[in-house]
């Protein structure tokens, strides 16, 4: 795309002048960021970001603290039989050893079961002894029968790639990882429907779909190691939401198999079906506790033709949210993305990778905006116009615009390296909210006072934390709070809990906006839903699953 | 917006002359079809079409045969009780008398309860005493207990504007009318979120977001009469599917009252929150079985600036798909209906108001395109080279531009007109169907084709059958497949069922696309879904209503 002459007059009007930066080069930003393993399609444990993105390097599974340790209060359900000799026999038999992989007699290191048992956050461990691999529908079928009527507990798991704890056994649960269940069922060109097996990886549909000229309606940084099955079962909200909605209205149609190994067909390809009650809902964010997806049929948009990527930087988050409602009225349809970073988690991006700021100033917000639309100039000069009318008022202070690929990518690597560059103290508090909002960033800056107020934040290694960020996914009023530690610490827990909590249930807001409940979540749920709420979700899973044997100890 | 020559010059090069219709003609239909009532803004229940344009004169209740009479196989399941004075005067205290209308003791003849019992097409008729109009949450919950605890059964009524004989009663339910829950209680600005009651008239909803800048996203003939409501129970779909995408998507909260009362609170308006099962995605489309919604919270989106509209003639089926192809590639985000009209349709459209049509010639198909973006000129340009390539590769034969508000509205009249229309010669046998694409109209030539050779359509009064027609929202691949009738007859009713039905299921398709069950569809649910997936559905609603009092003798 040509920066427009008239874009780069208005911006020379209203920022403030450098010299050491002629504008024309505010618009070819020489960042070349490089997160390791971004886009490999493994399909076996990775460590990704706060939307997945994946480092090539997964430090020793051994080193991890086991769940049960750090959960002390939770007990193995004494319900739950066993793994026996029979068992494995049995599992071996139906799917053959290379895909019932057992603890300790796999000779070959990468069929290794650790990688299996823990989370690439390193803050989950379980220890199952048994890894099924089903390479079709009725092979999940007959293990969850053989497994309800034997009560075995089980985990369904896709790429491991969750944020919290959801895809791990919390003691000896056995894990049932689709990665086996790979193929593209089925993709129409007219009507854009992908049906495909749940352990297709999100990446690799993407890829299948755009050799047809069409888009998967969902995109997170995890997508070289996530599986669709996954994304669906977390209900993942990523960085396409905004315009593409929620999985909840594409998600057409659901196979599944119950605990009880029935096979629940509602696979439909249908973009109207009003015939009777929409039990695939229930699946999608189901967390994989009354049943295990095996199949999605997805509606896809066509793929835009033009992409388009803006970096801004802002004054005040009053400036953000006008910024935010000018970018809704002005792209309206081909707004895409409007992410916000503040200052701070633009200054550790920058610090960590060594990388030049995209801007030569600092400001104490930054957004990217993502156009896509069907016409390259049309959206150059709605965006230009944009541009033009938010500079101009001055609600954005300076800007870039990516002239290519390179550079877009460029941009992204800014706001989606966040979440790795945070760790890179040690650890990080990470907490996935949803706020009005107007509330959205009020509660960074509490959190950042009351943990300065109480000295826990600080330059050397005497403090625990290290810093208090806020970012996320703007569009869709999703935030988030992440405090980076040098160490995890007792202390700045009790600061941050249930403080955060209790300060989202005062705005109405959700304690897990996309990561889910896992368990990690799980005893916060009352700060976002009543006791009606929560009886009637425990009523459903009783339904489905009564002898508990899906994904125990966690959820709700 | 302006008439691009490029276009006039391609349609004279492309299109086949006439010496009666000068091009520009051809660009400013003279057609000014008025159907009554379509947006009178009543909450008594009306006759709209098969979206629901609403008519003015509703014929006298009495003359509609008992749908116990057409359906003599229902009895009235005696483990209900039968309105007692006791009953009454609970009601009568709880509610007021004005709120709980007794059969036969109101002096206003507008307060008449066989409004209530019947609907618009006149195909059933329940036999209710009793009609509760509650004003609150509370007042339905208790109404709900007592009906519950009692074993009276009840049936939820919003607008009646159903097709299915969903919403009035069978034998002597209890009507429920939400028509006094009629507030909006919130609207956002910035993040476009509503949250109202569910009896809110959808034009209503609509009117008040046009005063913000945004607009509701669903749209259907009925929005006069309809209630939200009612629109979430049944799953509505629509005129708006094709751009905002469905309810399941778009709807962020519902607060429901369950058949023993409890209130349900999950009126989130959060775009984001994965805490635990999202319950209320069963009452969507639950068509008032398991609860009666009484709120939503719903995304609008931003009302688009600029809204275009094309009608055009094709001369086959194949055209049509490939036209549909090329306005989602090159209208893209823009594009927000597509519609199918066959030849026939738009000749009774044309035979009953005796309007001129929008084209000079007759083609056996027509289908009318929408686009809604934010630039004018952008869209245009868009629509122009759209328009410039299916006239240029002859796939559309003829076509108009709508120059104005009123020449949208002369076009969408004859789309919308079309139900109305059919029903002139006394009757119609109508069918709601989501095909794969390429079969679509197949099943209107093999209806036709049917019926034909056996006798029974013709163009005098000893045919009991008019025509077969098919029409509906090809960017939904959803057909309305309907026959009209001069007289509801034996012979006609058992060439189109099973053999309607059975095609459908052949092709994996739904027998009921947007309309839902009701009374209407209960009996062929198996031909949309399996016996697995109608006894998952049964689990749930005895799950939820145990004692079955909620819209009995429909559904599933």
């Amino acid at each position: 795309m040509a920066t427009s002459s008239r874009v780069l007059a208005s911006l020379r009007r209203v920022s403030v002048p450098r010299q050491a930066s002629p504008l024309l080069q505010r618009f070819q930003p020489a960042i070349r960021v490089r997160w390791a393993g971004t886009t490999s399609a493994t399909s076996e444990p990775h460590q990704p970001n706060e939307n997945g993105t994946v480092s090539s390097s997964p430090a020793p599974a051994k080193a991890i603290k086991l769940t049960s340790e750090t959960y002390p209060e939770l007990q193995r359900n004494s319900k739950f039989a066993k793994l026996s000799q029979d068992h494995v026999k049995y599992f071996q038999e139906l799917l053959g050893s290379e895909s019932a992989v057992v603890d300790g007699l796999s000779k070959d290191a990468s069929e290794d079961i650790e990688p299996f048992n823990s989370d690439w956050m390193r803050k989950y461990r379980g220890q199952t002894k048994l890894v099924l691999k089903p390479q079709s529908t009725q092979e999940v079928s007959s293990i969850l029968e053989y497994c309800n009527k034997n009560r075995l507990a089980v985990v369904p798991q896709g790429g491991n790639t969750g944020l919290v704890g959801g895809s791990v056994p919390v003691f000896d649960e056995i894990v049932i990882n689709l990665q086996k269940m790979n193929k593209i069922r089925a993709f129409d060109e007219v009507s854009g429907i992908l049906v495909a097996d749940a352990g297709v990886i999100l990446e690799v549909a993407d890829n299948f779909l755009a050799e047809k000229n069409h888009i998967f309606p969902l995109d997170l940084g995890a997508k070289g190691s996530c599986q669709i099955g996954g994304n669906v079962s977390t209900n993942a909200g990523g960085l396409r939401l905004l315009r593409y909605g929620s999985l909840h209205g594409n998600v057409l149609g659901i196979e599944a198999v119950l605990p009880d190994g029935t096979i629940m067909n509602d696979l439909s390809t249908l973009r109207k079906n009003n015939t009777g009650y929409d039990l695939k809902q229930l699946f999608i964010g189901g967390e994989g506790t009354i049943g295990i997806i095996t199949a999605i049929s997805i509606i896809c948009p066509q793929r835009s033709e033009a992409i388009n990527v803006a970096y801004f930087g802002l004054e005040s988050y009053e400036q953000v949210q006008k910024a935010f409602s000018e970018a809704k009225t002005q792209l309206s349809e081909i707004l895409s993305a409007f992410e916000l970073m503040d200052g701070r988690s633009q200054k550790i991006v920058n610090t960590v990778t060594g990388k030049r700021f995209p801007l030569e100033g600092e400001y104490p917000f930054y957004c990217l905006i993502e156009t896509s639309g069907s016409n390259t100039d049309h959206d150059s000069e709605k965006l230009q116009n944009f541009l033009e009318s938010v500079m101009e008022s001055s609600i954005v202070s300076d800007g870039v615009l990516a002239q290519d690929q390179t550079q877009i990518q460029d941009l992204w690597a800014y706001r989606e390296g966040i979440s790795e560059c945070l760790g890179h103290w040690g650890g990080v508090y990470k907490y996935d909210l949803s706020l009005p909002i107007s509330d959205l960033y009020e509660l960074v800056n509490d959190v950042r006072d009351r943990l300065i107020e109480a000295g826990v934040v600080g330059d050397d290694d005497s403090f625990p934390a290290v810093d208090v960020v806020g970012y996320g996914h703007m569009g869709d009023a999703n935030l988030h709070l992440n405090v980076a530690v040098r160490r995890y610490d007792k202390k700045v827990e009790k600061l941050l809990e249930p403080f955060v909590y209790e300060w989202v249930q005062r705005k109405n807001g959700s304690i897990s906006a996309e990561h889910g409940l896992g368990i990690a979540k799980k005893a916060y749920i009352g700060y976002s839903r009543d006791e009606t709420m929560i009886r009637l979700m425990k009523q459903i899973k009783n339904l489905y699953d009564p002898n508990g044997i899906m994904n125990p100890y966690k959820y709700i």
